[in-house]
């Protein structure tokens, strides 16, 4: 059996093109002891993909040559652990190629929810990364301003969902009046205020006449600093994301207002992973089958076919082009 | 009576100047209903006197004209409220004059502890600010590294003490040799290290070989930058002021790695004003008071008589020539 592959041929110094990236054939891996043999089915596309190039994140920095890193949802075809057998389906590492074989110990079955691409998108870590840093890093009461930037994005549509059902009024920040118009019509987001609009400090202004409680942070930038000049005294910042960011070189600045503004207003501002809450993930799982079910939470998925679409699809993804979550299916 | 009072006469632009003040004599006032007649004892110099200059804080902006605001100690004089008397001490928002009137109910009598600048030092605004910035904020535990800056000033000198009766390793950042010696030889520093060096961030990086637990930051800038970038993971900041911008125009960016360091390292910054904690008071002030008479926490006071020397002693903290807490005394 061959196993395609999509290699990180180049680290990008500027911006990120099809040229970083080549599709090769090797050959498919035999699992070891412990090991499992996965077929991947649909791989996530997520900004952070892009954040890896740059340096040391959460995990190590990508090297030139490598198959490009990147999650999804697999499907188990040989097992050397006994927790998994042929056909399970897990959420895994195993990067941007047809077959990847990993230690089985990091590893656990998926819960048999349908459609299973809602495993990468409101159960996967997009939706926990919105349930998370919303309630846990946000703390929004019934009554609070939320604005969440990226609004469009997999996890910033459901941030503002989430906001809603917590009795919260919502402004998402988003490129472009099309984007805007899904999230008041469709997502039952109170306004939308686009970031490219040359106005857009002054309509953010008017979308919160009263500032904003919760500020849900995805881009990093100037959309960041417009919201900090925004924030209510007491208010929280939840620490996503930097989307604004990842696609250049580091900007050499950071926002204005820092620290003053932090400590004038007093301000939270928390940064979090969503690993970091994996001890909560059972409830935080039941809330979210439990919106859906009931349909107060909407999901969006952008669905592309093909493995070999996979650069062109991040760096859509990275221009803003997708609605929901966008992955690949393989 | 005459009344003595140093107005600010103009607002600075660029660096503060004793040509914007300008001396002047009143009349002494007489309290109406619900008022008390004050005279002041030590009037506290703060680096937030400065930064009210900039524009609207947790209190409105000051304006050119106006008797220069500052809090200190204060005697009751005359009293048309029930709950304080002749000779009672307070700590009231008086300004830089001899005599105020003020309505009394925000005002209380403070305690009868000796010597009384010590009301102005450790259990006035610095000591609790020290005291509820490091221990709410901070959130320190045994083994922690925690750094602090502006450490030779009236909060920084507390910070650092008690996060050593706390059992953390701490390390001082202070302009100058002579202040670091008198961090490490007289308050039991683990380490200092002058932010006026060339040398400075590597300095900073060998003293806390394994990164920083906690930063309680005064100062901004960057020498906040510098810190933001050796944090831990799930590193706390306090950020109570920002020293390095005060005397000037507003700086035009903030510091680089916002937001994508508060990110990757999970940080948590938060902004804090002392009255936050007014509730806590009790308890923090019995803590102070009992470092203090074990000795386990030095008090270092400034005080410099006159008050025709106002200006010269606001001018002097700028720049950082105190140690300790600075007050002139009228």
């Amino acid at each position: 059996m061959t196993n395609r592959q999509i290699v990180l041929d180049q680290i990008p110094q500027g911006k990120l093109t099809p040229e970083h990236f080549r599709l090769t054939e090797g050959e498919t891996p035999s699992p070891g002891e412990g090991e499992v043999l996965l077929r991947s089915r649909y791989i996530s596309l997520d900004a952070a993909n892009r954040a890896w190039m740059q340096g040391a994140t959460y995990r190590s920095a990508l090297q030139g040559g490598q198959v490009m890193a990147g999650g999804g949802l697999s499907e188990v075809v040989e097992s050397n652990v006994g927790h998994l057998k042929p056909g399970d389906l897990v959420f895994a590492d195993a990067g941007w190629q047809e077959y990847a074989t990993l230690p089985g110990k990091h590893l656990s079955k998926l819960p048999d929810l349908k459609p299973e691409t809602h495993l990468l998108s409101v159960y996967g870590i997009a939706g926990l990364t919105a349930y998370f840093g919303l309630l846990e890093c946000g703390q929004p009461k019934a009554g609070d301003t939320v604005v969440v930037s990226a609004a469009a994005g997999s996890v910033g549509s459901i941030v503002g969902q989430i906001a809603k059902i917590k009795g919260c009024r919502v402004v998402g920040i988003a490129g472009g009046e099309e984007k805007g118009r899904w999230l008041t019509e469709e997502l039952g987001f109170d306004a939308a205020v686009d970031y490219k609009s040359a106005e857009f400090k002054r309509r953010l202004r008017e979308a919160v006449p009263d500032g904003i409680d919760v500020y849900f942070d995805n881009t990093g930038g100037d959309v960041f600093e417009a919201c900090l000049f925004a924030m209510k005294n007491h208010g929280r910042i939840a620490c996503c994301g930097a989307l604004s960011q990842y696609d250049g070189a580091p900007p050499p600045h950071g926002p204005r207002g820092i620290p003053g503004l932090i400590v004038t207003k007093r301000l939270t501002l928390r940064g979090f992973v969503v690993m970091d809450f994996a001890a909560q993930n059972d409830k935080a799982l039941s809330d979210l089958q439990a919106w859906v079910a009931s349909g107060q939470l909407k999901v969006q998925e952008d669905v592309i076919d093909g493995l070999e679409n996979l650069p062109q699809a991040l760096i859509g993804l990275l221009a803003g082009e997708n609605r929901g979550k966008r992955m690949v299916r393989v």
